[in-house]
């Protein structure tokens, strides 16, 4: 592997098939606490880590051998630490777990999903468990940062927050922890993420203050609770609310819904655009492919811009991430 | 992506997720004829691509892009030729179907599986059919060099061979079509292989000369039309008859039920020893964590030297393949 003139990278199809190998091994080092471990004592014995997790031996070995060959970890004996990679791997760690461990199957499949013939009906399978965790951590990395720029000039200044799309629930209860006074509702059409998302809140005594409704964002009814509420707030779903005419129809719905609301954060991770094929960064190409393969329009960031106007809304800010492209959160009035 | 000084790989962790991400694409790519077409003609449009084969053109652009991130091919406009990394990339494509398509499933339940609780029964999952397409071309591109030339010297000497672990019959039929006066069998110990096998024979021609057999190479019994066999041949399978002790019966067994035997080309991709974790060649780190997975053992070439003397055998011969690490043909005698 060597670097061209111009810059460009050369890589080997050793480099290209070790990867592989390491993004498979990295979400399984971090599911087992390896990752962890390291971070934290930054450095890890083979033989106990194996035997305390009652873990297959010749695998564990296997799997930091993957993850040393690309620079992940250091083998020295039967002792592994932290290699030149690692604090970059460690960071991006969810989102290897999303295409590896999350959406294999899908990766796998690419052949068949490519054929129209076989794009109908259920046509793909994901591992929708190892799909949330992934979610669960990627939220705290890469999108929490942006989310409480956006939140820090309102903090005080509501009573009332409904969350579009609420999944796990976890930002609503924080926005409840972090507020003592305000009163949140959290939407999402899946029942069991709602059932989940009710016992969490229960979980950590906030069941008073705190609930989570069965509901389609695009189809919502009103409700005498949502009268006063003054935040809006929707995360990771907002591309599912396209395409560009429905999605229209949906923030004029929300409109008229919220006559109270003051502010609206909508952050989603967008299409990116005009990126050179050679310095796509760290998760976009994955997603953007995945969510083809899905048959899931993604919108652009442009786009987004292009609909507010007309779905009554006024975007006055925008906040980007540093860290992962095509993450954004509007700011909506 | 930079190298230091002292020669090492620094992959940065976007190089490592598109490559991941590019291993699934150039299995997709390779499947449905694009990686022949940009290697026979240099150049393919996107768009015809896409209609003559009636596939989902967003994903198609995406699988091309994907391809494009780490160099395989490049694209310009609705063009796509190939990249830097095309020659390499194409030769391996079979290690990555392997990998990717054939044992996704595998790589992304890792976590799982290096539960010692989860070790047990069937507890593992591959897709067999593209397992062995991409063995089929693999053997194709990686073992024949090395077949042909331990086989050279042997033409025109032996007037019966029988294959071990025959698979779809590929060699064998080969050694028939190449050898008019032989008389060649196959012995398999999955029936619908040896069904497809026979098909194959008979289909070209060779039904009078070629039979595949359904038999487990470990447990075989006497057959009178082995009596005059002169050559024995067995390719990646070697490694089902171990651990040690049951290989040593195993190849005696041999020695006993092949008398006249003159030659036994025993070909196998072995464990390799002593590579630097940073310096592992292409398909060896997957093949080695996925057999370790498996709980299947893979012995080393010494390992193998080993177990020749004990088990009747004298090893006259090594033949190494320059392209894949671990890939060696023994001559025994
Ligand atoms: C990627 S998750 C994000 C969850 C959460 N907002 C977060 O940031 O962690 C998307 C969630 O939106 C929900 N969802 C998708 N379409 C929806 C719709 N039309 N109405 C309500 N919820 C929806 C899904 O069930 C899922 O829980
Ligand atoms: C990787 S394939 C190789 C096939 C073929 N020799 C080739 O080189 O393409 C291994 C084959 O060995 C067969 N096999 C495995 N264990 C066996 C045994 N104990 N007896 C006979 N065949 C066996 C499998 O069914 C499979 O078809």
């Amino acid at each position: 592997m060597t670097t061209t003139d111009n810059g460009r990278r050369e890589l080997s199809v050793a480099d290209m098939f070790n990867s592989t190998v390491a993004a498979a091994a990295l979400g399984a080092a971090w599911e087992l606490g390896a990752l962890d471990e390291l971070h934290r004592v930054g450095a890890l014995d083979v033989d106990s880590f194996a035997t305390e997790g009652e873990l297959h031996l010749p695998s564990v070995e296997e799997m930091f051998r993957a993850l040393a060959s690309v620079g992940i970890v250091e083998r020295d004996n039967r002792k592994v630490r932290p290699g030149r990679a690692f604090a970059a791997a460690y960071r991006a760690k969810p989102l290897f777990y999303w295409l590896w461990q999350g959406s294999g199957e899908l990766f796998a499949r690419m052949p068949a999903l490519l054929r129209n013939a076989n794009r109908i009906g259920t046509f793909y399978h994901r591992d929708a468990k190892a799909v949330s965790y992934a979610s669960r951590q990627a939220n705290a990395t890469f999108f929490d940062p942006v989310f409480r720029q956006a939140m820090r000039p309102l903090e005080g200044r509501f009573s009332t927050v409904v969350d579009l799309g609420s999944g796990s629930g976890e930002r609503v209860i924080q926005i409840a922890e972090e507020n003592p006074a305000v009163r949140a509702y959290g939407l999402d059409i899946a029942d069991e993420v709602v059932a989940m998302a009710n016992e969490e809140a229960e979980r950590r005594g906030l069941a008073d203050r705190v609930t989570f409704l069965t509901a389609d964002v695009r189809e919502l009814s009103p409700r005498p609770e949502f009268a006063g509420t003054e935040l809006l707030t929707c995360f990771m779903m907002g591309h599912d609310l396209w395409p560009r005419d429905e999605a229209i129809v949906s923030l004029r719905r929300l409109r008229e819904l919220f006559p109270n609301v003051r502010r609206f954060l909508l952050g989603d991770t967008v299409r990116t655009v005009g990126i050179p094929d050679e310095e796509i960064p760290v998760f976009t190409l994955g997603f953007e492919l995945g969510h083809t393969l899905m048959g899931q329009y993604l919108p652009t960031a442009e786009e987004w811009r292009g609909v507010f106007a007309e779905g009554g809304w006024r975007c006055v800010g925008e906040h980007g991430s540093d860290v992962l492209a095509g993450t954004v959160v509007f700011e909506l009035e």
